[in-house]
C-alpha cells in the first residue's frame, strides 16, 4: 500500500534562502547547491526569477545557476512568478530542467501574496505554462494554502482540485499542494489525496508540508498511505514563511529522509551527505537550525539488525 | 478503525520537571499541577518517590501532593522505583490513585539507569506491584527503550512483550511502552502494537513517544491506526531525557491534543487551558519551551467550517 520509493524535491536554496534576512554570498549558495546536488537528490529547486526588489536575496539566481556544477541526473527547477520571470529564466535555458509557477487556493492569501485574484493569477499562469512547455521545460504548478488559509480558514477541496485541473490542462505535469501555514492534519490529508487522485488524472501529485504544529511527518505518513510518492522539503528546516515569526516552516529534508529510510522506503538520498549540507548551511547562516535529525543525529541500528528487517510489516 | 476518543496521561510534572536543572519552587509546582488538573485531563503523573539525592528536583513530591487541589475525576499517579518508594508514597495514600513502576527492555540501558539487570528489576517490581495492588492502587508498568536502545540498538519485540506479560501478571493493569530516545518509526510502531494487542491480553497498552527525530506525531498516527487509544505526553514539550543534550524529548501534550482534535478524536482536554498551563510553565522556567502549538497557536477554522466536518473520512 505504502510506496516502496518516493521522489523528493529539495526546495531549500529557493524557499529556504529567500526567507533569510542576511544576504548569503553567491559563492556560499553555489557551494550549498553543489553539496545538495551530490546527496542523491534527483530534484532541486535552485532559485527563483522574481524581481530583485521583491526578493533581493535571490537577485543572484542566474549567477548561481551559471556557476553551480550540478550532475546531469539532478532535475534543476526554478520558480517563476510570471511571464517576465520565465523570460529571464529562459536566458539560461540550458541550465534549467523545470519551472514552478504558484498561486494560492484562497482569494485573500493570493491577494496578499501576489496582489491578484485567483482567476487573474490562473489566466496569467496559463500563458506562462504554455510558453514554458513550448520551450521543453517540465512544469510544476504549486497551490499554496491547499489545506487551509490563515485568513479564510477552510478552503474547499473542490476549489483546490478545480485550480489543479486548470494548471494541469495548461501544461503543468506536476501539481504541488502546499500546506503553507501548517493547518493540515492526517485525516484531512488522507481524504484530500484520496479524492485528488480520483479527480486530477494524468498529473503527478506532490505534497509540500510544513511542521508549524509538529504534524508534518504525520501528514507525510497519511499521504504515503493513500499512495502519494512525491514530496517537497527543505534542508536544515529552512524557510517556508513561518507564521507567526519563530514558528516552524518547511519540514526538514533530513527529518523526512530519516523517517522514510527507517520505514524501508527508498529516496536515493545519502542521509549523511544531506546532513553535511545542512551543517554547512548552519555554518553559513551562523545560527543553529531546527531540524531534529541535525540535532539528534540519525537513528543508528547496530549489527545489521533493525525493527524493519526483523519485523517486516505483514 | 481509528479510535473516536483517547486517554492521555500528562507526565510533565514528573518526567518534565525532573530534567530541569534549576530548582522549581514547590508553590510553582502546585500551581502548574492545579492548572493541568483543570484542563480536562483525566490522568496526571504528579511526582515521583525517588531518593532525594538521586532526583533532588522532586524531593518535595509529598508536599506537592498534599498541597495541590486536584478534582476527583483526575487520576493522580506517582512514579515509584522500588518498594522503598512505594512505602513513601503510601504515607500519602489518600492523595494517590495510581503508581507507575519502570524498567528498560534492554540490559545495558537498565544497567545504566538503575544499576540492575532486567531480571533483577522485574523481580523487585513484582513485589512492588503486588503490594501496590493490595493497597488498592492502580498500577502501570512502563518499559523504556521498547522501540530501540541507544546502547544496544535493536530490541526484539518478543523481549518487550515478555517483560510486559511479567508486569501484567504481577498486577500492572496498564503497560506503557516508552520510545526513550526517539528511535521508533511508524512502520515499526504499527507492527509493534498490532502484535502487542495479540500477545498481551487483558492490560491497557499505552504509547509514550519522544519527538527526538520529529516523528512523534507520525508514530501517534501509526499507533492510532492499529487501535491504540492511550498516550502519554508532557506539556510544554518538557523532559524526556533528551539524548543528545539539546535534542527534543517527550512529545508536547498540546501538539498531541491539537492533532487529535483536528482529526476529530476526543480527548476531553480544553486545548486553550492546556496552552495556558504550558505558557505558565514557560514563565516559571524563564525560557521559551519547544512545543509547536505553543509557538504557532492552535489551528483556528472560521465560521464552523473545517476540513473534518466538510470532508468526513469515508
Amino acid at each position: 500500500m505504502i510506496p516502496k520509493a518516493v521522489r523528493i524535491r529539495e526546495v531549500g536554496p529557493r524557499d529556504g534562502f529567500q526567507n533569510e534576512p542576511e544576504t548569503i554570498a553567491t559563492e556560499d549558495k553555489v557551494r550549498l547547491v553543489e553539496m545538495l546536488a551530490r546527496t542523491g537528490l534527483r530534484r532541486l529547486e535552485v532559485t527563483s526569477f522574481v524581481r530583485a526588489d521583491v526578493v533581493p536575496q535571490l537577485a543572484d539566481g542566474r549567477e548561481v545557476l551559471e556557476r553551480a556544477d550540478i550532475p546531469e541526473h539532478v532535475s534543476v527547477s526554478v520558480l517563476v512568478p510570471n511571464m517576465r520571470g520565465l523570460e529571464a529564466a529562459l536566458e539560461v535555458r540550458e541550465k534549467i530542467d523545470e519551472v514552478n509557477v504558484f498561486l494560492s487556493a484562497s482569494e485573500t492569501h493570493n491577494r496578499h501574496n501576489v496582489n491578484r485574484s485567483v482567476e487573474e493569477s490562473l489566466t496569467g499562469l496559463e500563458h506562462v505554462l504554455a510558453r514554458a512547455t513550448e520551450e521543453g521545460l517540465r512544469c510544476e504548478g504549486v497551490i499554496s494554502t491547499s489545506f487551509g488559509c490563515p485568513y479564510e480558514g477552510y478552503v474547499p477541496f473542490e476549489r483546490v482540485f478545480e485550480i489543479a485541473k486548470r494548471l494541469s490542462v495548461s501544461g503543468a505535469v506536476e501539481i504541488g499542494f502546499g500546506d503553507t501555514t501548517g493547518m493540515a492534519n492526517p485525516v484531512q490529508v488522507g481524504e484530500f489525496f484520496r479524492r485528488a487522485h480520483e479527480e486530477i488524472v494524468g498529473a503527478e501529485l506532490t505534497a509540500h508540508f510544513h511542521d508549524t504544529r509538529g504534524q508534518a511527518l504525520a501528514n507525510v505518513l497519511a499521504a504515503l498511505e493513500v499512495g502519494v510518492d512525491s514530496f517537497e522539503s527543505s534542508f536544515g528546516e529552512l524557510g517556508g514563511c513561518p507564521v507567526p515569526p519563530g514558528a516552524t516552516g518547511n519540514v526538514a529534508s533530513e527529518d523526512l529522509v530519516s523517517m522514510l529510510h527507517e520505514m524501508g522506503i527508498e529516496t536515493g538520498v545519502d542521509l549523511a551527505k544531506l546532513l553535511d549540507a545542512a551543517r554547512a548551511a548552519q555554518e553559513v547562516l551562523g545560527r543553529p537550525l531546527g531540524s531534529h535529525t541535525l540535532v539528534a543525529g540519525p537513528v543508528e541500528w547496530h549489527a545489521e539488525r533493525d525493527p524493519f528487517k526483523e519485523n517486516p510489516p505483514r
